[in-house]
């Protein structure tokens, strides 16, 4: 019998398809097509081709904008929101619009064009953290953007630019749906239970064990309960931190999010995959408002990986329910056994 | 400057492009490949190779699971719902979770394949909302669905059977979170304006003009404020209605319904396309619970037409905003004037 399970974190319903799993079928048309790399505007060497940069982690005596760097933060050349003015909210008769800004920027994170987070060391993973906790620590300062998203979709092709590693960081002045969700649930929870959801989440899962993949003593990464799609995973620090971008515990984190890149690479044929780092709010642009002050201190930082197998179905898009077709307990398992 | 736009019925905003529309590149690819028929299970002559039907509009004379029929209800071969036991609703530790419960029928729309809904007649295509309707009525008699579900998929894919127009009709344990969003946010503005969120949109859009695209006195089709996607249209009935199933203006809508796929299916090179009723809930299911009486009066059934063109980019899935790059107003602009 499949089954409906809840998402306690945003309120979302996914079907779980209690077949048996036929991974050679998942993983059908993996590992995909490797582009060439003639003209990528991201290798090294080709700094002229991109804006200047915002940030680098560079050789010492290399200079700004030349070779010799190990990672480049550039803004994004056709950015869909704009840096400069003022957001400018407002009512146009009963709709609601603010003006198109925000920051929007790209993360290279190697010189080498082709070379993945599978390829990296640890210490090159925690050195790309440690960019985007900086970068993210900078655009709060700025009182317009109420959020900061920082996202990997490795597969993704942008502008002639395919295969090279990098990600996006997005200040955003307004919060999107999928957060507000989020610490809404969160507090939610914490109001009836005076415990933070998400550390329920990390006893229910270090007890069951069904759904673990690793636990360190300072990270889990597991499955999901209610796993939107095939070997979705999340990686908690099991302290309870409310911010990404505080995190001290950088060196294990690189290590936790290396190992599952791994995995995932592995035991799914090099797949597709989509990153993101979901932190608290910007607590500068909330001020005016006030009441995310109250709902942030029960939210908890995490990690969600997602491989990009098969296409979705209809009835997803219908339903609104993700159907997921491999129960989270077999993806841990085949994770937790992928070595 | 490009906008973000809120959609005041979801709460969701969306990044609205402001560049000029370069058409040809945004349909580049359409027309899609026509698939052939060969043993298409819905063509007429082949009710064999499908599971008996649920109902039928036949001709005087034929049988049930015969040949000689306009429209056939089946149930879906492989659902990923089924259709007998107890929802078992439970938890699981801190979790939520029901047994995979569900209806999940196939409404096949015409005997004929690679016949769409710009072939059919007004009258065929009011005769298939009539099926509709008698199937959201009927499985509403049952309890267990909280929420049915009528959505058409044109071009994708189901079985082997690619092309022969269909919908699927979802009779669902859950009430998906889209819609409780949208009747949370109509139940918002009900007690904030004492008006239906609906009604308010509808004279809005009225009084503005620049998103219109139809408008018969009894229904208005418009491309919404904070459209998610170039040329999305929605069809609202002008009266106060909260339930599609109890609509007697059946005859009316076809005719709205079938001047916006043509302009649609000619304006944008015969593109796929997603159709969705978003109707109120289910209350005998609702009962038990009680809410949904007070919410549900203020809801107002519409459908929803959404293109699908060009791929999702990545800031999209990152941000949790859709971006759309075409205007809503400069959407409306061309399919008005497509005749």
């Amino acid at each position: 019998m499949n089954q409906l399970r809840r998402d306690p974190v945003t309120g979302r319903w996914v079907i779980i398809v209690m077949n048996e799993l036929d991974i050679d079928k998942l993983v059908a048309g993996n590992p995909r097509e490797k582009f060439n790399h003639t003209n990528c505007q991201f290798c090294e060497g080709q700094e002229s081709k991109t804006p200047n940069e915002i940030m680098a982690v560079r050789d010492n005596g290399s200079r700004k904008d030349g070779p010799e760097w190990r990672i480049r933060v550039i803004p994004d050349k056709e950015p869909v929101l704009q840096i400069y003015g003022d957001i400018n909210s407002r009512g146009v008769g009963m709709y609601d619009v603010i003006d198109g800004i925000g920051a929007h920027e790209i993360v290279i994170e190697t010189p080498r064009h082709n070379e993945t987070w599978v390829d990296l060391s640890e210490s090159q993973i925690a050195e790309i953290l440690e960019v985007f906790q900086k970068r993210i620590i900078d655009l709060k300062k700025d009182e317009r953007f109420r959020y900061i998203l920082v996202h990997k979709n490795y597969g993704e092709e942008v502008g002639a630019t395919a295969r090279h590693s990098y990600s996006f960081i997005i200040g955003s002045p307004i919060t999107p749906k999928r957060v507000k969700d989020e610490l809404m649930n969160a507090w939610q929870h914490y109001n009836y239970k005076e415990r933070c959801l998400f550390c329920d989440i990390i006893h229910q899962e270090i007890r069951d064990k069904e759904r673990l993949i690793i636990d360190d003593g300072t990270f889990i990464a597991f499955s999901p309960f209610a796993s939107r799609r095939p070997f979705e995973a999340w990686i908690l620090p099991r302290r309870h931190e409310t911010f990404f971008e505080q995190s001290k515990d950088i060196k294990p984190l690189a290590s936790v999010i290396k190992q599952m890149i791994y995995k995932i690479h592995k035991c799914l044929k090099e797949p597709d995959y989509y990153l993101e780092i979901h932190s608290g709010p910007n607590l500068i642009a909330g001020k005016r408002r006030g009441y995310w002050q109250t709902l942030v201190k029960d939210y908890h930082w995490h990690i969600e990986i997602m491989p990009r197998l098969k296409s979705y179905t209809s009835m997803e898009t219908g339903s609104g329910f993700p159907i997921n077709s491999v129960p989270p307990e077999e993806a841990a398992k085949i994770l937790r056994s992928t070595i």
